[in-house]
């Protein structure tokens, strides 16, 4: 069978961890990596977006692995004029706005465009659907563990060096929910806490923390707890474990994650589908996709019937 | 909107929860329950299969709810003549026999059947699909709980008056496999014990025993365990309730659920997925699909966009 001829834009630790997973899959040709700082990387290494025209017709589907509060709209913006893209955005008020656009350019450029893959979005929202859908009030816990989106998101904020954000479950409010005991939510928000940890100067911390607990879509609404620390301690935060679960109010049905590395399942996720995404686009079915969309007889090898 | 006419056929413990969701949800009418036994329903009860043809052209989909090892076949191959179907067919071992029939019949009489829904087969094979393509070893735990196919399936030997199947897990494997401290499991079928009670006269009980555990698919191979009790007693086992788990080795993927009635779940599955035949059938995509076969983003209810 014909290799997938494949990129990755950005490479950071999801791009990383496709890269690990593209290279050991003989049904990938990776073909080039995309950064605009200078990596490591056994792959081509290319600045982008200046020399993204030229993989036209190189390169079939290509990863995109930016920041969805940062670049990855602007990237797929790009890349869909050559390629068929897949990534994980995940600013979830965004997600329809970042559909709609891709799906103009995936329309216009004869491309396919999967978004929103990954675990959240992603696997949770196909069980928040198939849940709701059966009938039952459900919720979404995440945690403990990294939200790289968050992390990222504080990053972003000028003055700070580093940052990771560890979303904690409220274990006592969950397990209310859980039991019956407690019916409903009256404000969703409540299910979590944030916890961030921030290297930055002292004279920045103040504009820090005000930007931080501000910021709409990642901690406005939500007990947000920040520690500043030095470039030292910041190392014991480089943690990319993650866990999350969907679960109905009495627990009829839940459904659980428990990741070592989030940013390897996110990828593995998006490899999986990103040869969904190739079937469609030999098929000519050109357009956007959500992870609601695609059939999971997509994900079956060969003629293996697994009922 | 245009009403859904249905009808049940089997008036077992799942067909009495179908009757009391569709009576209850203004997307459907309820137009007739078939049964071969005399039974109290509010609706038309009528002879099954003499009278069927009689009802062409005023049910849309028949909801099939006879036995899997007993009439469930016959009676997709007799209702596919006049009305599209859904099952919950859970011989696994016959489902690729069941779904070409069915597909045949559908095609030639421009009808829709889906086969085998509900939650095993069904949610688990969705997630047993899943699991595997992301590249995890995955196993299916089932119980504590009544199987209804399994007890079925006993109460069809000749000389048994009634009988109950829990399946019951072997937690200790279940564990090791979860820690990873067990990578593979020699026998899927050490995985659970079958426990049967069975009412029957003294005479007939060796010959019983004898073809319960050299039943093939049910209980050939497992580690099966039966006593014989009296009607009185049975009526303790007279349990509706199940649970089962689809985990991968490591436990970094686990889907779980406990039912507090096994009947009315399944019913809760099939009554959502009938309104998605419906709009199949109405967009003439005529033949047989399996839940795999079928997107999430049919389960949303109008422009709800849930990701």
């Amino acid at each position: 069978m014909k290799k997938i001829r494949v990129g990755i834009i950005g490479y950071g630790n999801l791009g990383k961890s496709i890269e690990q997973i593209v290279a050991n899959d003989d049904s990938f040709k990776l073909v080039a990596v995309f950064s605009k700082r200078l990596v490591k990387s056994n792959y081509t290494v290319t600045d982008f977006p200046s020399n993204i025209g030229k993989y036209k017709n190189k390169i079939d589907v290509m990863f995109l692995c930016g920041g969805s509060s940062s670049n990855l709209m602007e990237q797929a913006k790009e890349a869909l004029n050559y390629f068929c893209c897949i990534d994980a955005f995940d600013t979830h008020k965004n997600i329809p706005i970042h559909l709609k656009n891709c799906d103009t350019l995936a329309k216009e450029n004869k491309k396919v465009a999967f978004c929103s893959f990954g675990w959240d979005p992603g696997l949770f929202s196909l069980m928040r659907v198939l849940f709701t859908s059966l009938g039952n009030p459900t919720y979404t816990a995440w945690g403990k563990g990294v939200s790289q989106g968050h992390s990222e998101a504080i990053r972003c904020i000028k003055g700070v060096k580093d940052a990771t954000q560890y979303t904690v479950p409220n274990i006592k409010i969950i397990e209310q929910l859980k039991s019956g005991k407690l019916q409903r939510l009256e404000n969703d928000k409540n299910l979590h806490l944030r916890e961030c940890y921030i290297v930055a100067e002292p004279e920045n911390r103040p504009g820090i923390i005000k930007k931080v607990i501000e910021m709409p879509n990642y901690f406005l609404g939500y007990q947000t707890k920040i520690r500043f620390i030095d470039e030292y301690k910041m190392q014991k935060h480089k943690n990319l474990f993650h866990a999350g679960e969907v679960f109905t109010v009495g627990n009829e049905m839940n459904f659980k994650l428990s990741l070592k590395s989030n940013p390897d399942f996110t990828a593995k996720v998006l490899v999986v589908y990103s040869k969904v995404l190739f079937k469609y686009y030999l098929s000519e079915q050109y357009g956007t996709y959500t992870i609601l969309d695609i059939p999971f007889s997509h994900l079956l090898k060969n003629s293996e019937k697994l009922i």
